[in-house]
């Protein structure tokens, strides 16, 4: 058996059956976007690493090396944010060639250190060694008070399933990219591709979600909304009917399904790397939610029905989804 | 200029200088071998990563999945260690190949396992990715008394200056398995190559160190004596002068030096990758030393000769050294 055949979550859940782990500091351990840790009674710490490699995350025919650096942190903050937490502190690891420029380094830090303060945190130390390909590792410490902590379980028959933004645009920007091989060989309004080349966190979403309703289970989309879903269903064994018409398409897929090879609304489900909140809350919370100054949409509501994805139209009409998020594998 | 003309410890230094970073949560950022940050008034948290990338720091002819997993963690555990502290949990990113046997990974992650469980830690999530090479970076998170936090600064003017161990066997067995290229046609006794295919850590020895004596500086041999004692120099704003014929050489290089193409001296000048403490400590706590279980060798003292470090032979002739520790590019 190869890795291929497994895929990057077949080998997760192998890692967790196979290594078992106990530890009375770990609340939470491998599967959710951060690792738990109790080491002060006031607050959790939050741990997460996530990587970026070349030609597999980004290309450096599209992405200047600011934007990915700063690519590089948002996807941790992401994951911190997915939590109810706040980010503290990072570790950056860099692969790097000998020939690459000391400049374009430090343009690519720059990027990195520029979030990291606007997030008002700091990179506080890492490592370097020679790669062939560009590789960025970041770990990022973050901390939740316990009563803020949010997890991929705790989703409920009968809560709302909501989203924050509009979803696709990171996917077709790539596609686009791809298509048009070069930004300045690229025809359209750049907006479009901001997603994929300059993301934003959901952080102060997060902190408003967390602070004014029951969010009773919440993860960040990286894997798109079917594939994230997912997850948050197989954690808290339950199902979901998503509302066709009620998923936040982005208007600027919209506007160029032409120039795509699918779907508007195949975007808004697979795109990964969107970094939007996925999060269920209790029905009663509707009102106050509406009430929130973020852009939420409610896109479906938790069914008993054990890891089943279904979708209904305005008509009715009913169908069973399967996940297709990015795998890497 | 590119970045083999400015060495791992110049782009370091780079980043130091262009991105001065302040936080008031971050008491010690780039520049020692963890991060200290205090979130907590009791403990500070210890933060730090490295990274291994085939071909560059291990070579699959010769390590076993088990023992590249093992020495991943180690070098980690050497940086809490350095510091004085102890570890509580790491995590894991992982660059593979597609191709890969899911059984060497779980081999791989097997190892890393073991070690974590040995030090009674564990590991609590991570990242896998798509990579032509294997590399694997670990973040790990420890803690610190802020009595027994020990830095690369702190060294003064007549303190002696003392090692663990016996050094210069990882550089030698490495160079002896770039000989014989197998270890199946490896026709010598293996024990030398425990400390390049099997470190262990001074997490042991750094407990009872910090526990019992007033420490002044400590830090991990990981780029050699030379360069690491350099580092401490640096920090600490001083010099230091070494007896030649207290340098605790590895008995078992000794025996072998006429297969290798320098002296034992200067394998354990240079030998990177040892994990053994060096550290100073006040001159009347030699007494206290000599009573510890551990193996400590005095091999020198802090001389006010800022970044100069000098050696002295039992007949008094004296000479300057150069630093040549290793440089990843």
């Amino acid at each position: 058996m190869r890795l291929e055949n497994i895929g990057e979550f077949g080998l997760i859940e192998l890692f967790r059956k196979s290594f078992p782990s106990k530890n009375k500091r770990v609340i939470l351990g491998l599967g959710d976007d951060c690792a738990v840790l109790k080491t002060n009674p006031k607050k959790f710490l939050l741990f997460t690493t996530d990587s970026m490699m070349e030609k597999v995350h980004f290309d450096l025919n599209y992405f200047t090396w600011e934007q990915i650096g700063k690519k590089a942190i948002v996807s941790n903050i992401s994951d911190i944010s997915a939590m109810g937490g706040e980010p503290i502190s990072c570790l950056v690891s860099l692969g790097l060639p000998k020939k690459m420029k000391t400049d374009d380094v430090l343009k690519l830090y720059s990027g990195m250190n520029k979030i990291a303060k606007l997030f008002r945190f700091s990179i506080s130390g890492g490592d370097v060694f020679l790669s062939d390909k560009i590789v960025i590792t970041i770990a990022l410490l973050g901390e939740v008070k316990p009563s803020f902590l949010k997890k991929r379980s705790g989703a409920k028959t009968g809560d709302l399933l909501c989203v924050t933004g509009e979803l696709g645009e990171s996917q077709a920007g790539l596609e686009l990219l791809k298509k048009y091989k070069k930004l300045t060989k690229f025809p359209l309004n750049k907006e479009i591709l901001r997603k994929h080349l300059n993301p934003s966190p959901r952080l102060k979403e997060s902190k408003i979600l967390v602070r004014n309703l029951k969010v009773t289970s919440m993860i960040d989309i990286s894997d798109g909304l079917l594939g994230d879903l997912f997850h948050i269903l197989e954690e808290s064994k339950v199902g979901a009917i998503l509302f066709k018409e009620k998923i936040p398409v982005s208007k600027r897929v919209k506007k160029i399904t032409h120039l795509l090879k699918n779907s508007p609304l195949h975007y808004a489900l697979h795109s990964g790397e969107e970094y939007e909140l996925l999060f269920t809350i209790k029905r009663k919370d509707i009102e106050s939610l509406k009430k929130l100054k973020i852009k939420v949409s409610v896109i479906g509501e938790i069914t008993d029905k054990l890891k089943k994805i279904e979708m209904v139209d305005k008509r009715g009409k009913k169908r069973v989804l399967k996940k297709r998020g990015y795998v890497h594998f």
